[in-house]
């Protein structure tokens, strides 16, 4: 293993959920979203925008979205947004018929390519937030109300949130989460036949992550990972179904 | 802004296609794997895997995937997947009935979970390999045959290709390519309902992105935003279809 600061930043990457209640100074707001704009874009495309949300109602309605109620109390907060309609506007601008059926900036592939651009401005932010001795957490619960979402934050067609993000001087020191074994995530030229061979060293896992205490959840140890994804893998997820509300924004993932 | 090691790593990221025909050694390849595996996991699923190319006939595969020979150079080579397989076999161990209709792995929204997860993974390695002096290039290109990349990496049932990673010492110093002005990316509350005041710096952003030279094309400078976006708008990604490859692997993006 090598170290530097960049390397070190990200190995000890732990989601922070409770912030001091300071607000952050715009140099820092400055620096965090110039660097999300570094972060790779396919095609150049450019094709993501976010939502800083200041206003103490609209942060509460998130919180409210998600369940949980820390996400009212970030002294900064984002909704990264799949965002292919400043694009259409530029391209109509050019004279692109953008609702014509050969228009592709809305089809599965441009919806993907966008949140992957999404996700990697998010996620660039993360890194240099961590860096500057911030703590973040990524908000996958305001997607419970993806309609509501879309509402608040008056998001237009062809746009579709991500994910929100969370920032703030961490006010909590939770443990470091254990990661599965390299062999288990790694693969060499080809996805191992036998999933047996992939498994191996699953029970050892199980047992680190059994010893694991969350911070939300302190009296008793979390489930081993094996019980964790058993019980995941039958979860009901319909509620977060995203082919139905992207359609409405205008994407068709079918195509 | 602020600077730190990581900060400026971030901001002076550009794509390298041009590698020193140096191997890396196992220490770099180590970090590279352990920073990726750090990164955030939303509800801890874990579900993404990577394959690491280095058998000369599978680079040379996925050159001719991505129509790009340097592909096939690259000293590291991986490709990311989003993988609900491993977590399949976990549950499908534990006694859940993992092609049952309840079952969840294989919805839209773990779909975009998981892509979000792998994405993250992805760009916490290339954060890292930067910070160690390498150059990278996110490879989308390699999606032009999603049929025979999953064919030659032998992706299972419930894995997807979300995008290559090629790293290697730079042979080449791209210049920085502009980024739009912040005030067209980052909104405050809402997205805004005028279009005019997003796209109000748009004309000089043209400007700016058309003072660039491209290293592919040495020979004239890129078209500017506007012309670029307009002409991506028309282009025919329907090879490049998502949803169909997608439900072959097992995966439901309708519901």
């Amino acid at each position: 293993m090598m170290h530097n600061e960049t390397v070190d930043t990200l190995l000890n990457r732990r989601s922070i959920r409770k912030f001091k209640p300071e607000p952050l100074d715009d140099s820092i707001i400055a620096t965090l979203e110039t660097v999300a704009q570094h972060a790779a874009s396919s095609q150049f495309l450019n094709d993501w925008s976010a939502i800083r949300v200041s206003d103490p109602t609209v942060k509460r309605k998130l919180a409210e979205f998600g369940h949980q109620p820390y996400i009212a109390d970030a002294p900064l907060l984002y909704v990264f947004v799949l965002d292919e309609h400043r694009n259409a506007a530029i391209a109509a601008a050019k004279g692109v018929d953008t609702h014509a059926d050969a228009f592709t900036l809305t089809g599965s592939y441009r919806f993907t390519q966008a949140q992957n651009d999404a996700a990697f401005a998010l996620h660039a932010m993360e890194t240099a937030a961590y860096s500057l001795g911030l703590g973040c957490v990524i908000l996958g619960s305001i997607l419970n109300d993806v309609d509501g979402l879309i509402e608040v934050l008056h998001l237009p067609e062809y746009t579709y949130p991500l994910l929100g993000l969370a920032i703030g001087k961490p006010d909590q020191e939770p443990a470091l989460k254990p990661r599965m074994p390299r062999s288990m995530q790694f693969f060499e030229n080809a996805y191992p036949a036998d999933d047996a061979t992939v498994l191996e060293p699953l029970a050892e896992f199980d047992d680190e992550v059994h010893q694991y205490y969350d911070l939300r959840n302190t009296d008793r140890p979390v489930d081993a990972f094996s019980d964790q994804i058993a019980k995941n893998a039958v979860a009901d997820m319909t509620g977060r179904t995203v082919g139905e509300p992207a359609s409405r924004q205008g994407f068709r993932l079918d195509r």
